[in-house]
């Protein structure tokens, strides 16, 4: 193989290991991006929560659409916590890049958590919504606890 | 009909007609969810045009994933646009309360070009991503153009 061929081959592998949603110009770009994901799944995380507090009425509908909005938005920060992004206004704790497998494995568990909030929220019951939620909220606040900054 | 049950009747009427997403304890709140929307908007709408434009090579998961999210965020900023939430950290012209109807056609507008966009991801056609890449920024700049301050 020459060399032209081995940088070519060398840039396709690169490009497929990347993620998705990896692509941002500027590290600043990348903390705008994952602190508005955090704000909407709060947001609506937030509306699951005041259903299952009763404090609003229980609605089978709002809780399927809150709880997949969740669920979808739970994806998307993960890539924005790349090398270099760690500056800034940003709450992310220094231990987010020190121990990079703890971190993944907290997200991962969010989630997966999330996800069954999700299934929970189409059931339409409200005490199965209640236990995910409860499971979740705890996934979230392991992650809190570890690596974000009070 | 006594009073006590028009009252708890209007209360109901009134919830059922509250969208869903109407919810924020303070406008701050609200500026905040409908900036962070817009902020994920932007970027998963980028990451279509960067293969639109040709700055990165046509991936159809990843047409296919960026195109779903835009069409599924475009639902979100339009209900933090309620009244008294002109105030603070925002582009939001006066206009959008002055002229509410026009500011719901524009958005109408652009939720069904989003959800044309999202159809032509899943054709995994380049083509015709492009055409509604087209008329999705069109429909974005419409917008902009009338209710966003420089």
């Amino acid at each position: 193989m020459n060399k032209k061929m081995s940088l070519i081959l060398a840039a396709v592998f690169t490009a497929l290991a990347l993620p998705a949603y990896a692509q941002f110009a500027k590290p600043e770009d990348a903390v705008k991006y994952r602190k508005a994901s955090f704000t909407l799944m709060g947001a609506h995380f937030g509306r699951v929560g005041a259903m299952v507090n009763g404090r609003v009425p229980f609605d089978t509908k709002v809780a399927a659409e809150n709880t997949e909005l969740v669920a979808d938005l739970a994806k998307l920060p993960w890539p924005a916590f790349g090398e270099g992004t760690d500056k800034g206004e940003t709450r992310a704790k220094p231990e987010i890049w020190k121990e990079s497998a703890k971190f993944k494995e907290l997200s991962d568990k969010f989630q997966a958590e999330a996800v069954k909030l999700q299934a929970a929220g189409k059931t339409g019951n409200l005490d199965a919504i209640k236990v995910a939620f409860g499971a979740t909220g705890a996934s979230c606040k392991a992650c809190h606890d570890n690596f974000r900054k009070d």
